[in-house]
């Protein structure tokens, strides 16, 4: 007899880098497993090292791992994860990055720049990485930039849910902080039941994001909860200007949503002090215990990449998990 | 003795498709060269045939390509002269394409699309391109899609000589048809010394990008000049209703200004009939002698691409031609 | 519990391209299924758009194309839906293209040309195939022009099977239309149980491969049926100059058989008009009904590949359905 | 129906070279199945043919071959039956070379050295191998060399239970032959209940490994069975010394134990002269009959390979085989 | 100051391994320089050991190598060069190789079989070779193997300016030994000045190609000198019996020539007792003293390869040493 | 005219990224050029950014970091800068990385570990590097490591020339702290005139190779000063525990001497209180002045990598610097 033949079967394993370690261990529990006990530390000089102390051969691995700071620490572990599983012969790894680390960085604002982004989707592809699993993306562009599969996951029914059951009542606008970032308001208020959409005209430095010049409220705000979207609040400065600007054009209440809480130093008293009556944000990144305050409400996003995982492993449909925007 | 030595010489020449022949001359006759003699038809099937007629073994090769209708023909024209080139032993291979076609494709706006823009630029790298020489990217993002120099250069200094000379007497707005795209207005308005900023805001469907279904101008456009800029004109739908809803606004004139003519049917009717004064374009794509009429002014991008070429092969600085923005 | 355990399925999944949707069609019948919904047209300056309908991950997709004029368009096409599935989670993607375009370009016939037909392998790769299945390749070693499986079919023994049953009892011979390709004679002479063979000594220009020079009969084909092979018709000169010999040359009858029916101008009048009785092909190419004449026999190809893509799906031997020969 | 649903089954499929047909048919036995029929021959002018009788589309390929003299030959061969296995759909390709070619030359001892282990790794990885499964490499950092996973076999257990069960009964002493290679003789210490250790002092010249200066021994090794111990046994010449020098020191006997068994000439006269007991090997590469000797005990690695193969075939652990060292 | 500028240098080197070193010698000899210093040998085993005893930095590396017996030895020698190149910092490499080994297994005669060509060409690209310079391909399609330039060199001047100036007084026919090699045959008929063609209509069995079924001449070749022209001559059977085929038919006397003369056993004694007048061979394989006899001429191939390397070099053009036509 | 020629300049330009400035400054100075002004900062997330602020277009860039703690961050660094000279179309990249991070893990120590050191170079040539330069590697065979050329530097002369200056008079030994590394130990011997050998035998644990387990002196080191070698210092742990026993065997004095100053806590608290004289370092990672003792002896690495990168940029030897050992 020339050959044996066996079913194939396949597993399901999910693994965690150090970064924010609840977040992968919410979602192994929705997925009824456990995490894969895996030893990690930095050496000394601040090496890092990583083992799996189970046997990973042919399995179907997904690496959470969530690049807040240090960011180039945990995404230095996530690519170590990933070239472990390699060389212990996984069968196929996806990466799961909830936040893409230096999704801003891509394209040259000026000459001789790096394309940092492109340079991660790189660098992961060159580490042994199949697939990307990802959140809310700075520009949707970036799909582009890994060279595979790229699962691009929305918070907006999260987010929107949450809003509408607890502002529903309540006159409702959506606002962009930016109009460059239009679009995705459109996208909200379509979700929000057609409710009007306004947004904020402002300039930024291309080099220095964080640096705002100037606010103006572009729409009819005045009597309405605003519900200001961003895909991420870093260290604050726009958002919170931006609820000023529209406390100021007669606002009824604010209510900041974003999908990353990055909070850089100084967003989280910027925050405080707003006269945003509610951040909501989702928990692709970790918010320590240390930033978190009384206005700021963290949805998980744990159920969201289950599901993505669940369908990646079954080849489901992850597109059916947003009608098709995806 | 073990060798023999020799100075390296370096040889630019300069190939043109036949989408565009024109362009390729002009930037030719500016570099004081003339195009390398190249032989190509099609034979019975379609099935593209080039050769070179001269030696390019060593060359710095500049291949110009215009990705206009029938598009899919020229961009294959341009990939088999990059593999030519490869075969032929060229030293260094630049694909210029003034227009990058398939850049609107460049995200899946809804599941299961390709990301077309960046296969192109998979394609030619693959063909054997080590470079790209481009104008106007639809999304700045498209520089990192191909895995190598990408030179980006912008028609706004050529566009806004011409509307400063001719319109510099009367006060000007600058409008953007799409909130998406402000930033380049801005860049507009400090090209025009900080003249006020306005835009359309209106809605279009993600899968068919020439359907546009409402328009509001904002900001205020009154008894101005309004100069309407975008990248690109392709049937001229959304841009004309931008027009006549700045008309409507009580702007004093309608300039039309974008550096990509595509003009598929019925832009030429669309325009021709529209209330705008003047449409200036560039030539990226060739305008037929059929598809010009009175009001639209093509003004040559041949300088731009010859500067660009001659610094790319005498190791100068592109991103000096823009102040740093390239 | 460390992960989750399923037994793998594995799905066919058959596309098609807009070039011969009705071969396509008949592959997917013969196997029982249906064609994968598809979402294809041209924006307005002909950039070509494609989604497919339902989801596709994990699935062994097989992706149907002729390579027919405009021969560029459907290879972009096919290109662009490789794309589309590798970024949409396909499994596995086998391009079947029963006509391989540019296989004539396979060398460089004088210096500085292309070698189109390993370009277009090559960019199947970067668009993300795995694997070809094609038909009677014009030079076998295209097969290497591929880093991966190629399914190389053979419409001989459809061809013959037909040739047989209608003039099996009458003399046949066999006249191949150029020396170089007297093997491909030799294997219809022995799947016809040894018949005569002959073959028309000729002079093709390199570059123009339908200029044919002088044409001379070696072998003795009077009183016989002759059966003139060959691989492709494309405008008909070379092969109907042949059958025109053939019958100056005392043949009591000829036969033109190929598998590839190009069929470019003026190939329809050149055969219809020509000496020959009947011309036979198989429908690897598209014949539009303006086309086709009373002489005309199309055989079709489509359970030939189903038969093949089953195998492939199934993992069984394509070798086995040519008696070790593929 | 959209598409055919089938269970996948996996198909484990073992093909051997002609350098050492016995291990590959010992390995087949024991894995309860035979040796895929495989045509191989040379053309007159020593190029390999190689053609393997029946479908092995789909299957799990574990492909062996001993990289022994004419060495070229048969990693070429090996190559060869990669490029084949890959072109006929084999679904993954594991090379198995129970001795690694060129191990050696894994770094630039000086200058414009090659480094062949590099190389190696590289041409498999080309031809189309997906795993390597390789026994006792002569430095661990080779399992670097390759992009993709490396299953790296240790015979120490089979040589120590050898050892054990013959020479238990008596002191024993394990000695390394040379300082660096210390680590190996500790892990053997281990094995055989902490015996004590010594070492041989001596010099190499970098770029001819088989010829050694000076012995000393380091440790007390007298009155004791010395095991020497080392990765391989080429010319012998040193190993030869190192037995020399202990009989010299005291040793009660000389036992020398070696995974790999190159023999080139001079060895097996120096060993049969030698004052060593008896020399024990592997089968990792054949030795000819008139290669044997009364002293010579090759042990079969044969039962190891099996379950490394079965292990990876059914996703099990290899590591597991080696108390985690793996 | 930022930088330090220089004139770039660059320095032609050529190696030779060591298959065929005389050769290397003539070119080097023809380019007035000296082979680079190389240490090669085999250790004990037959592992491969090579140096360059000269700074190799930065230059322009010619390495020839003939692909003759034992062929595996020489083409793995070649591969350990050029990898030593590419980690010896030399700028560009480039492999000559006048023959190119297993270029008769240039596609799947049969199913499961490699295409070993294509193989060559990958391990090349993989060592780090830049290009390739050969002579005479089995088939030109193998340019398209390589993924970079192959400078195809034709022997046919060297062969035919020498029939001429030997045999111009008298009539000439020339003969291809097999009908698939006809076009070759024309171009030497048009090299001597346009004299009549005839060939051999045989059957090769496709795994066997050294077996001959029958043969049978189509032309007229009475009274004349034939000139039996192939690629190669391996073990000589088919071109011999072509001779006698020949003589039966009338031929005045027999020429044979080819381009590679492998010479495997017993090509020497059949051509020795051959019909033929003469045999003529190039020099792009070594002809050892044991294999030269009386009949035998062996034209140099070093001029040409000479001229092409410094072609190569100084970004001359290779396409003009042949009319175009390479 | 076809083209423009010129004659192709090359310019030497150095980059530093922020972990060690004060190392490129040095080795700018010796070289008579000024670093290239490089803005570099993190963002408020720790996302770094970098930008030229001189044209690079052309270069033959040298990009030097030290790869200290925070190590990630550095490399980070100095991928981002690699990217961003690609793109910005320097002509040749060479990474400088004097100490080579996660050098130590390069095998797998245990199953399912990563081998980061190979991650790190193929992650290097991902983002675009050409070339590496690094000094003193932790294995050799890490030079395989990276797919092209890797200038292997020794600071043996830097150092042994220091130690026999400074003791040149006094009775010296050479102590290995490893029996594994006994190699080096001898070239030490070699460089000081012959002098005696030692080592240490002791053992560590694989996966935490700051632990050491027992220490004894093998070899006559009694009235000796004592010239204790290692590549690296890191904790100290161990090399501290060989001075002791070192001192405890009757040293007359002992000298540590290693190339890289990783100098970990509580390394310094450990060598400042061992009983070795003096600590000889190179300046291959930075010791900041917190760090530095009494007892500690800087060398400067620079002119050697001064060197190095001239030899590199002219195309001179690297390996002529060390005698063929490089």
């Amino acid at each position: 007899m020339p050959g044996i033949q066996r079913t194939t079967e396949k597993n399901l394993m999910v693994f965690s880098g150090r970064a924010h370690p609840e977040l992968a261990e919410e979602v192994a529990e929705i997925l009824g497993i456990s995490l894969v006990p895996t030893q990690a530390f930095e050496f000394a000089n601040g090496e890092i090292y990583v083992r799996f102390e189970e046997s990973v051969r042919g399995c179907d691995a997904f690496v959470i791992q969530s690049h807040t700071a240090p960011i180039n620490e945990w995404i230095m572990e996530q690519l170590i994860m990933v070239d472990a599983l390699k060389r212990a012969s996984a069968k196929r790894i996806t990466v799961v990055m909830p936040f893409w680390g230096y999704s801003r960085q891509d394209k040259k604002h000026r000459g001789r720049e790096p394309i940092s982004a492109r340079l991660m989707a790189d660098m992961f592809k060159t580490a042994g990485a199949d697939r990307i699993i990802t959140v809310d993306l700075h520009a949707d562009q970036l799909q582009g930039f890994f060279n595979g599969p790229v699962d691009h996951l929305m918070a907006l029914p999260i987010l929107t849910d949450y809003i509408k059951s607890k502002y529903g009542g309540q006159p409702i606008a959506v606002v962009s902080p930016d109009a460059g970032r239009i679009k995705v308001a459109e996208r909200w208020s379509a979700r929000l039941g057609g409710v009007p959409l306004a947004f904020i005209h402002k300039t930024r430095r291309a080099d220095r994001p964080n640096e705002t010049v100037a606010n103006r409220v572009v729409g009819d705000v005045s009597g309405r909860i605003c519900v200001l979207t961003d895909d991420m609040i870093d260290t604050g400065g726009t958002i919170v200007q931006a609820a000023e600007a529209l406390t100021a054009a007669g606002a009824s209440g604010v209510i900041i949503a974003a999908t990353h809480a990055i909070l850089s130093d100084p967003a989280v008293d910027r925050l405080k002090n707003s006269t945003a009556l509610e951040i909501v944000v989702t928990s692709t990144l970790p918010v320590g215990s240390e930033k978190q305050f009384d206005k700021l409400t963290i949805l998980s996003i744990a159920p969201m990449l289950a599901r993505a995982i669940r369908e990646v492993f079954e080849d489901g449909s992850v597109t059916s998990m947003f009608d098709g925007h995806a």
